[in-house]
């Protein structure tokens, strides 16, 4: 099978080290399953492992669709010819490339009214909104309990902030985003935020023009440094954080103590890194998102789609994500 | 009336600035009701504000109970006579006197079952210990939940940890505390403790020595620098961590993020400070207490008893609490 990787890692400024290998195709044991990967998307994490590991040969790659090829002698989720989506394991092989294993508790059916590449768009972002706002802020799944409720979602035009803009819209919560370009500003607004502050202006004056002084929840998809201070100012005595980027400093935590502020890291990996026992709730979210994409709900986040698996269209989508200018997500069309 | 308080802050070690004054008895306007005071607990807050605040006359006492002596003409919750309990407002003078007033919000009915002292002993820790519990680790309360779970409280024999354990065995968690003392360990065994670790070494080898690798929740009531690092080796991923102390230091919170843990911090006076719309939670929150109480299923945490108040007693209570060797409360019966 065709795969596309990388042996050393490497700055793409400087050199590119992506090459075509032609593996044997894996096959599937136990819970796993075989997947002929129709899409898939390119996420931060791909450019982050680029450039952190080395070894042997590394396909990258953490949102795939597809249809079933094979399945382990323990699958009882699904059958050979199954059209399937999943973001899988960053301790595995990735999806640039023609077949992949997964464990099947980490897979979802893929929703019939999607195309491939926009199918492809969503897994890994939308596990990750799901988490972060269900568990790591705590947000209640009935829309009832939701309804005073402001979120505010730091970078709303990007792949997770376009997708928890959706999700957290259908928890019947008022959304707030940044964005700072025209065409960022608009793509959120499509996305369903109902303020979009610029994030180039001290945030909380920018919330107080709009006659509000807190918020309930923040979801910062963007720099944990540089909004740390600015987030324990915006946010409501008793409040939830949820960040998905590492510090580059250490933490003056106490300024969350006074207002007893709770800060949870959301780490989509965690599960199928650490293999717990409730890993098969990446299955329950998919099933569930694939249901609001074929009511409608809620919709692709597809933005940007190259064509074919090769060498090329892998290091255009990861110099696109380096550029820090995406708008939505980047699929691969295989 | 008489109280108990002081006008500049001081050490203890050094000098004693408490003094007794007769001040005008107030009067409650709106939410407040006016309480005679017939005991009150110390906790560690007494004394941190004992050495942090400077200027008026100040009252400490954040723990009381009493009967209703007089009501603001906005209370709906109690009459005169009731017999009631609460921690109240570090924004207002304390229950060091003979009367205090206290938002009615804050307030809870007194146990029928148990006597001014014992009672006296619990609300500020057991405030501390709902919120903590169901809010900053949340926790279901739903004991069905929570068979599975395992939840540490670092200081099992402290104000906090007494009433935590209880509380959280009545929420049907394992729980493991820590104490190294005999006459501690004995203790948070009364309280309920299904383990005993000794902090004196490893937590995590004295938790594997039980055969347990990790647990789902962390109630930290001690030292949050001391604890951070093996707190993060020893939560669960997707596992949450609360805490009550301020750090010394700014903090390597990366440590949380591959298993992406929650931190909370637990401050009782978030509500009264700055008078959220749901401070009223304290009011609920005791109801449910006195519940408790009252069938038995919990017990008070009181373990040292003074008499009177006065600055000999208010002296002794303080200077208890800075030995840091007590276990369970401490009160002055007026």
């Amino acid at each position: 099978m065709k795969a596309i990787g990388f042996k050393k890692s490497f700055d793409l400024k400087e050199t590119n080290e992506f090459e075509e290998l032609d593996l044997p195709i894996p096959e599937p044991s136990r819970r796993e399953i075989l997947v002929n990967v129709k899409a898939a998307s390119i996420n931060p994490v791909d450019t982050k492992l680029r450039t952190t590991n080395e070894g042997e040969f590394k396909v990258l790659g953490y949102d795939a669709v597809g249809v079933v090829e094979a399945v382990g002698d323990e699958v009882e989720l699904f059958h050979v010819g199954d059209e399937v989506y999943y973001s899988g394991s960053n301790m595995r092989q990735g999806s640039n490339a023609e077949y992949q294993l997964v464990d099947e508790r980490l897979v979802g059916i893929k929703p019939e009214h999607l195309s491939y590449a926009e199918t492809a768009a969503l897994p890994l972002t939308a596990l990750t909104a799901f988490e972060a706002l269900i568990e790591g802020l705590s947000i209640s799944t009935n829309p009832e309990d939701n309804k005073d409720k402001k979120l505010l979602i730091i970078n709303g035009a990007g792949g997770v902030g376009s997708i928890a803009t959706q999700i957290a819209k259908n928890l019947g919560l008022t959304v707030i985003t940044t964005a700072s370009r025209k065409e960022t500003r608009r793509w959120s607004e499509e996305m369903g935020a109902d303020i979009v502050l610029n994030h180039k202006h001290h945030l909380l004056d920018e919330l107080k023009a709009h006659k509000i002084n807190e918020v309930d929840y923040i979801f910062n998809t963007h720099s944990s440094d540089a909004y740390f201070n600015v987030m324990a100012e915006m946010i409501k005595p008793r409040g939830r954080i949820v960040a998905l980027v590492n510090f580059m400093d250490k933490v003056n935590l106490n300024l969350l103590k006074d207002k007893s502020v709770t800060f949870s890291f959301e780490f989509m990996f965690t599960r199928p890194k650490y293999e717990t026992d409730d890993m098969q709730a990446h299955h329950e979210y998919l099933r569930k998102l694939t249901y609001l994409l074929d009511r409608g709900t809620i919709k692709t986040t597809l933005h940007t789609k190259l064509k074919g698996l090769s060498v090329e269209s892998v290091t255009e989508a990861h110099r696109l994500i380096e550029e820090g200018k995406t708008i939505g997500k980047i699929v691969i069309e295989y």
